[in-house]
């Protein structure tokens, strides 16, 4: 259960992005520009960052619902799969092994991230931006997880909730919908 | 050094919000409300958030500044420092003790807060939207601590450069000056 009072009908990161729509806000505005705005890493790059590093940080709700949303841009199951068991081994590129390289050490810590990591994503074609861009997704996971578990919120087990929710991340992105959730009440 | 291009004028997050302007609305607007907007914590008893774990994730330009903007509200350096030594034998309120061990937890992992410390929170009159914002800011700092350090950027020595930061903290929040940074740019 979670530890303050939120609807019932929301689990996960939705109850408290209900619970203060303020604070949402900048939240969902962030999220939408790292994840969905302009940028040279595709949107499922991008979700297999939050992917393994919610993963890494154990947050079952986060983890399932960005693995799902990856899933939805690319169309199959197996590739982020592959990058949550060894990311080394996935059939991405060179590049992406290299930005998530530089994604688990900032899940492990800021002080973790070294510069032989940084030099390779480079050496590989990587840009400042997308550097900027791998660590401040990787750091934003990191904020989303601690407020997910650290309030102790739901995680569903059905996996139609999460196909639902990838659907909508994929097609509407990070916004709140226009239409709000009552309609999730009765289901 | 940083590890991606950033003016050299700006250190710690400063050349990061200045890196990526896009970004940097949505994180100064959060943090805006998360440490200045309306609340029954005091701008000083959050900003011993954002130092705690700031501290405990070893930033030490994050650290500095809050350290620096908390006794800025104080006019004083002592609670502040006691706080990181040990915040459990500081000059504060019990209920803020309580708050610090949820965000010290935060600081570890989301799975790290436990069920006994909110209750102890609860118990002490913390409301659901303390608790909330408690962790908010507690996972707000994990992603700081992570951009500034995940990137290398530099923290200065001189004191004075936090005592600057920590007077227009103050009196003008976390939003980007009005005028730039460009007069710095001599300094």
């Amino acid at each position: 259960m979670p530890y303050i009072s939120l609807e019932e009908h929301l689990p996960g990161v939705t109850g408290l992005l209900e619970f203060n729509r303020h604070t949402a806000e900048p939240l969902r505005e962030l999220t939408q520009l790292l994840l969905r705005g302009p940028s040279s890493l595709t949107e499922a790059e991008r979700e297999w960052i939050a992917t393994l590093v919610s993963y890494k940080n154990n947050c079952v709700y986060c983890a399932t619902s960005h693995t799902a949303a990856a899933d939805a841009f690319l169309g199959e199951h197996e590739t982020t799969q592959k990058i949550k068991e060894d990311y080394n081994r996935a059939p991405i590129s060179d590049k992406m092994k290299a930005l998530l390289t530089i994604a688990s050490q900032v899940q492990e810590s800021g002080k973790s991230v070294t510069a032989e990591a940084v030099n390779r994503a480079k050496q590989l074609g990587a840009t400042d931006l997308e550097i900027h861009d791998t660590v401040l997704i990787a750091a934003l996971f990191c904020l989303y997880n601690r407020y997910v578990d650290g309030l102790n919120t739901i995680a569903p087990t059905d996996p139609r909730y999460y196909a639902e929710m990838a659907e909508r991340l994929k097609t509407k992105g990070y916004y709140r919908p226009a239409q709000g959730y009552d309609h999730l009440k009765n289901k």
